[in-house]
Formats: C-alpha cells, structure tokens, sequence
C-alpha cells in the first residue's frame, strides 16, 4: 500500500473523485487509513464519513459505486487524486452528476455574489431515497 | 460573497484548482474565509498555508499565480473548485505542472503497489527557488 500522510487532518486526506475519461470533478471526500488501503484493494472507492463518523463505500446504498480507474497522490502525500467510472452516472446525493453543480458568479441583491445553478440532474433524489434531501 | 461551511474543518475547506482549458487537476489546498474572500474579490487565488500558518497568495513568490476563470461550491457549501489559468504553466513547488504527478500503480518488493511518475516538469525547483526543494 502507498503510505499517505494523514497526520495534518487527524487521520484524514481529502480525495477527489474526478471522471476518468471527461476530467469532470465529481465529489471531493475524505479517506482515513482504512479506506485508502480499502480502495486500493477493491477497486471501489471508500472514504470516511465525517458526518456520520464510520467507513462509507460510496454508492453502497444508491447503488451508485465509483469503480477506481487511477489513482494518484499529491507532492505531499496528503491528498489523492482518483480517476473513477461512476455507476449510475451521478456522485451527488441531490442527483447531480457532480457535487459542484452551483457556480459563484453574478451580483444579487445587496451586492453579494449569487449562485447559479449549473449541471446535469441525473435522478430524482425523493424517488432513490423516499425522502426528501 | 458566497459563504461557505468553515466550521467542519477549524475554519477551513478543502480547494481544487483544475486547469480551465484542458480539466487537469493541478493541485489541492486549503481556504480560510479571508482567502476565499480575497479570492473572490481578486480573481486570484489565495490560500490558507496549513504549514505556515498564515495566508497564502499562490504564486506571490514564485510568479506562478493562478488566475480564477470560474468558482463553483460543492452541494455542502464546504469544499470550492476553482477553474483557472495557471501562470507559469507550473502549479506545483517541485516543478511539475500538476501535484498529482506520481501515479499509484504495479506491484513492488514486498508485494507493495509503487508510484510512477507520469507528469509534465516545467520549471527545475532548484533554479527557480535557488535551493534544493
């Protein structure tokens, strides 16, 4: 297993999953130790959960697995860079294709910059999880 | 200015810059509020410097500033990617145009999976900061 160093986040590194033939940034996530070596040995990506603080093999629910395709660590070590095929053609939970489907751009009211929406809705996330999120 | 979700993190979020153009991942930081006001007030990339503790201007001695063509926040509001043109054509201190310039690949002595370098070097570090990097 590469040795990554996750002292500077208390045991953490931050992972981007990014799509492997478009170069489309999809999600950025955290792996501990034990998702790292994981992902590396099944070829699925695993990270951590901050929120729910336990091991998340992304897509295990939704079904929406990311298949590992390259990986690649950052100058520091600290940080991996993962080219993955995503299942069911979205990563975020919203039912976007990529997390970063908002962009930072214009001026609305009071001067402040707004947010505009930006990318592909893929699925429905009241049907895939019965619940509005 | 667009506010993001510093409290996961003491304070800060996880940053991407990816080449505007061609979607190459050139390297991961980190943003405080002041860097990513500053970014956004700019349109230059700033930085909080984990390991100095302080901000950072990318590029303020290297020359290689990172100029923001587009910013986009995740579905958390907790982690930016940042779309820009990347002066100097090197993002990373060692020279190479990108940070994630060793892939984790093949099988070593012991069984242990090695990196492979596969990435573009710009600038020789040692020239550049005058020291060895």
């Amino acid at each position: 297993m590469i040795r990554l160093d996750f002292s500077k986040l208390d045991g953490l590194v931050p992972a981007i999953a990014q799509d492997w033939q478009t170069g489309e940034v999809l999600m950025v996530a955290f792996m501990n130790e034990e998702s790292w070596r994981l992902t590396q040995e099944t070829g699925i990506m695993h990270y951590w959960s901050r929120s729910r603080g336990k091991l998340w093999k992304k897509g295990e629910s939704s079904g929406n697995l990311q298949e590992v395709k390259e990986l690649r660590v950052d100058c520091d070590d600290d940080c991996v860079l993962a080219r993955v095929r995503q299942i069911g053609d979205a990563a975020c939970h919203t039912g976007y294709r990529s997390c970063f489907y908002r962009v930072a751009e214009g001026i609305g009211p009071g001067g402040a910059p707004v947010l505009r929406t930006d990318g592909r809705k893929v699925f429905d996330p009241r049907e895939k999880y019965g619940e509005p999120r």
